[in-house]
């Protein structure tokens, strides 16, 4: 098989997914073709055998072959017209901004490439987080409560600490406080605020458990990885997000019972549901006096928690031939023709 | 002003926006370049002076020269190389699939094109009857009770009609029916998942009234057009919503109290929010017994509305000089950079 690992674009998380692609150099026996696009929005096809961070931070990238993205696939110039660049799908590893907002998900679609990862719908809801309580509440998993607050308007008297605040629309703990006490709640705001003009306040619960669950749908059945307990000290800042992000080892199976484990794997499927149909998804889970909580949707899991599957390459590769396929949509001129045909045209 | 109007695509609606986009020629001052994505969802540029119907319905267009949508711009490739269409801003016309689910947008704000019309998540909210539920319950705006069925779901017992019976993610009243009693149920559902996966039923209360009132917000000001009572046989079918598509001429405005409009444009505000920003949108609504429901949102109305503007074209104008400027995002290579430091590279 050969896989085209898009990664890169005009996002906070552009470096973590440089990262992570090469990452997944590492994992995969399959032939990598890499397409990067850059923080401009070009794209450029990277040798995989050359690959490596410097050529990202250097620019020397730009000395490869540029591509252009049209229907059916990426394309490179030659003086003969253009070559398509072949491969047997697309999997989007852009994390962040263009990767997991729908942008990449919409141009997909519109070109009709073939790809692994979460579709337009499927990113808008998980990209933004009050959506994605509005989404997980509907489909009857629990979210911690929260309140909304947006750029300019004054806030709430807060009494009950310590809470979290977090930019609606950001992750990889980007501009996200832990906020223990009154005076320290106008420089996280503004923090947030920096990254989106809507952030989320929620109660930040001491001891409460957090469980990590990659899966995704194949042929109509669930295939799930092991259940992470991921490190935290608080949470992972920045710094420590970005070694995740180059995680290629198995991790060791959270230490959680049998009710748990279902628990969660049922959680899980009520929010995969049928939106997530060809992605492969981390969902992270609170835990708190056994109640399970949807904290976030990960649709392009930093190396696609390549590091919690058995064989990540086996369920990768069975997805890639799970794909939905998009609506069939009858265009005709109906209304047009009618008229015609009474003009005697 | 040159404003490129974009029309057509790979949509049920697709014969709509034709009819929508051709009405726009009549209504405006502007010189328009017209920019026709066809079924194939290939793009061309059509002289504005022969547009008409048949043009499509017969594949004329066939012979108009391709563009290729890039960063950007659209461009006409030239024996010299490609040439950018030139235009003040792009006027997104595409209704339903496209243009409307957010795939356009997405395109639009990748390739960095000025354009009027809902951005991404914008159009993911109003595109799918369900989230728009949401959104609008989460910003205090009420909308009729409703359940949801999935494909193969069996339903439950309904004993209370009539009902409306809707696929969760069409406009123009494609695959929705009124059902009178329990044994046209099966019909109505076998019609609405033709078109999706998932359909809204809802109670069809007689003698609700409707109102549509369309606006945008202009330089952190809203500006309303006068409320449309719409004339109604149970619901306008999909020929009468055609014609609908095509006027050009204003309409009488309805005759509603002040409390009532005030309670419309207070309700259109909610719903606005920040989020339609840049769009000039419809949102139809339903009042009974003096209370305000949200129907639905036409991100992109049939002929932009502009039968329900006093001045049209000036708000427009307006609307495309107070577009929303795209986040800035700043993307540097912290991490990879302080690694090759470390490593004295």
């Amino acid at each position: 098989m050969k896989i085209a690992v898009l990664f890169g674009a005009k996002s906070f998380e552009h470096e973590i997914s440089v990262v992570s692609a090469i990452a997944l150099k590492k994992v995969l026996k399959s032939q990598i073709v890499y397409i990067f696009c850059d923080m401009q929005r070009d794209f450029y096809l990277i040798d995989a055998t050359s690959i490596n961070a410097k050529r990202f931070s250097s620019g020397a990238y730009k000395k490869d072959p540029k591509l252009e993205l049209k229907k059916g696939g990426f394309y490179q110039k030659s003086l003969m017209g253009s070559k398509k660049i072949e491969c047997d799908f697309l999997l989007n590893m852009i994390h962040g901004c263009d990767g997991e907002d729908g942008k990449i998900a919409a141009m997909l679609e519109f070109f009709d490439i073939d790809f692994v990862g979460p579709r337009l719908e499927a990113s808008v809801l998980s990209y933004n987080k009050l959506l994605t309580k509005l989404y997980a509440k509907e489909q009857g998993v629990r979210v911690l409560d929260y309140s909304l607050l947006h750029k300019n308007e004054s806030f709430a008297h807060i009494d009950t600490f310590p809470i979290i605040i977090k930019p609606a629309r950001l992750g990889s703990s980007i501009g996200i406080s832990i906020v223990h006490n009154a005076s320290e709640i106008e420089y996280a705001l503004d923090v947030a605020f920096e990254f989106d003009d809507m952030v989320l306040i929620e109660p930040f619960v001491q001891g409460i458990k957090e469980y990590n669950l990659a899966g995704c749908k194949i042929d109509g059945a669930f295939v799930f990885s092991i259940i992470e307990e991921p490190q935290k000290e608080e949470f992972l800042d920045f710094d420590k997000k970005y070694l995740d992000f180059s995680r290629t080892k198995r991790v060791n199976e959270a230490q959680v019972d049998a009710n748990t484990i279902e628990a969660l794997e049922k959680n899980f499927q009520k929010i995969y549901a049928n939106i997530f149909e060809g992605a492969l998804i981390r969902c992270d889970f609170f835990v708190h006096e056994n109640v399970v909580y949807l904290n976030e949707i990960n649709p392009v899991p930093g190396s696609m928690a390549n590091y919690l599957f058995s064989d990540f390459e086996s369920v990768l590769l069975q997805l890639s031939k799970n794909l939905p396929q998009p609506q069939k949509i009858l265009c005709e001129y109906r209304y047009i023709n009618s008229i015609q045909r009474a003009k005697g045209k």
